[in-house]
């Protein structure tokens, strides 16, 4: 077990777009320890609704000679801006108004979120970031990073682009759209006693179906019914899932991350995405799910030819884009070699 | 422009299920003429929110020398039992209460829409049909007609399958719940001046994501904004499409129609598949299009390979599902040499 550290900035955030944080607080867990030189470090970074426990969600990356290895390596991962595990986010009391910011926190972007974890890095003097890895948002998050940072010495980018597309902004409006519907959804000042639960959970089931497979889905379930009942399999399946999500998470910062996800553009003000990926120079591995309905591999292997020094793997899955939480086993290899070619480099040179 | 005709049947129709539907109307089109023979017939099937009005959506294969040229045929097409364009349905008067069905209509399935139809061509005393075609809904109708009528001589089926898998039943599921999410649809039995439409209009949205795919929306829109405004087009566009359907039609109708879809099982009660389509000896011709989110192609090639004596043709369009309303030139191309090679084989034999 890990211990969940927050710390709190004196200095206000200043938003994107402008708007004021006062005495954010970004909370965080590290595992390993840090050397003297302060740059054995490993940044993980959280896709939609992650937390902190990189050791849950990342599990199969975690031990002894693996991608996530505390024997070698001081890990760090943040709760994003935005979320609801601790870090500022719409959940957490707004010190101008001694009450819940909800639907006033600020429409976050990418960006943000890579600003406030750098504040971290900075408050811990980290000199050296060895690897930056995360997927789906925390691939996006750790892309942003590696141009934004020039303490990343490499970066693991797993099923995501360089932007986000139309489809996945598609997808990502219904889900929002389901929770505007909900009538306890008020405008994003909801009662605590009264979340948008049905309209939270409808979100995540369109999420669901995004983020598996037709044959992953056919796999699993078939036709098949629920016993005693005319439901099919998939159906309960789903159900499930959405109510785990109502226990777990807020319905503003699910709207807020996923504004943020659509924010994703590298190019953005950076005249290109050539030019936006001219400054990360360091190696890059990027990793596609062959089975992924909502990024598809076109969008990595575009990713990793844009990139001056990127090498593109594919995972042959049949889990959808959901294979970044899943396929442990199949990306430690990749990233294992990925990571004896950056050490002969580095002693090479 | 075609005249719209209404047939009320004397006797009820009993569903699958066993409910009765009494005196229940049946509205349809015909372009053409019917022979002496009476077998120069085509039936066209129309999809989910399809009407009678083949020639508007199905536009591009009508005329001389196309798929549909009322010139050589009796083509016929008619609005799907639970719809809401003159055939019976949720929005019909149920002649036992003097009042709409609404939520009281039956849960029915693709087989009780085609044995609606077959009483009409039963009418209509047509003894041969030359070629039944569909695609989506309208694909798995032609298919079980292919099955359970004797007087088809050739199919063409685009853009499903054998069944409905578990991955296009869990997008159906989130588009249901988006209506009964509605506080307007009242189990059903909401007030006409009130109808559920944000949970309609969302259904649509989440279907209009399944029925495209990422590079046509990417062609399409990009990341490019409304006007004067933050949004992003394809969220426009989702609108759009969204509020479009209200204005046209019925929710019980979408509910009864995706669930009627759900329940397409060409195997069930019949053995298994090849079971079922061992009887299906005439000529098939089945389209998948290669961009199909909803159904892969995956699916129309075991289903040519499940059929005795199917051809598989694939369209390369970015169009996604929807390419099956949009790829007209491609498809007439393949269905008159498929047209062609059946009047050789009937003159052979």
């Amino acid at each position: 077990m890990s211990t969940i550290f927050f710390h709190t900035f004196k200095n206000p955030f200043i938003t994107e777009n402008g708007e004021q944080l006062s005495e954010p607080t970004i909370a965080y867990q590290t595992w390993g320890t840090l050397n003297e030189a302060r740059d054995n470090v490993i940044v993980v970074c959280h896709a939609l609704t992650g937390n902190t426990e990189a050791n849950e969600w990342f599990g199969g990356f975690f031990g002894p000679g693996k991608t996530l290895d505390p024997d070698e390596h001081f890990i760090i991962c943040t709760n994003a801006l935005g979320s609801c595990y601790g870090t500022c986010g719409p959940v957490s009391v707004n010190p101008g108004t001694g009450k819940p910011y909800q639907a006033d926190f600020s429409q976050i972007t990418v960006r943000d979120i890579v600003r406030f974890d750098q504040l971290l890095l900075d408050e811990l003097q980290i000199r050296g970031v060895e690897m930056v890895i995360g997927g789906s948002l925390g691939g996006m998050r750790a892309l942003e990073f590696s141009i934004m940072d020039s303490r990343i010495k490499s970066a693991v980018l797993i099923a995501m682009g360089k932007a986000h597309s139309p489809w996945a902004i598609g997808i990502s409006h219904t889900q929002r759209e389901a929770i505007y519907n909900d009538p306890n959804w008020q405008e994003g000042y909801y009662a605590k006693s009264n979340p948008p639960k049905q309209g939270l959970a409808l979100a995540r089931k369109i999420a669901m179906n995004s983020y598996r497979s037709p044959q992953d889905f056919e796999a699993k379930f078939s036709r098949k019914r629920q016993q005693n009942s005319d439901q099919f399999q998939i159906e309960s399946y789903l159900n499930y899932q959405g109510q785990k999500i109502v226990n777990r998470f807020d319905a503003v910062s699910y709207v807020r991350l996923t504004q943020a996800m659509d924010s994703h553009d590298i190019a953005y003000g950076r005249k290109g995405f050539r030019q936006a990926l001219r400054k990360v120079k360091e190696p890059v591995l990027v990793i596609g799910i062959e089975s992924d309905m909502l990024y598809p591999i076109a969008e990595q292997k575009e990713l990793a030819q844009l990139l001056p020094n990127a090498h593109y793997i594919q995972i042959d899955s049949p889990h959808g884009h959901d294979g970044f939480l899943i396929e442990f086993d199949l990306m430690n290899q990749h990233i294992l070699k990925f990571k004896k070619q950056l050490k002969n480099s580095i002693i090479s040179h």
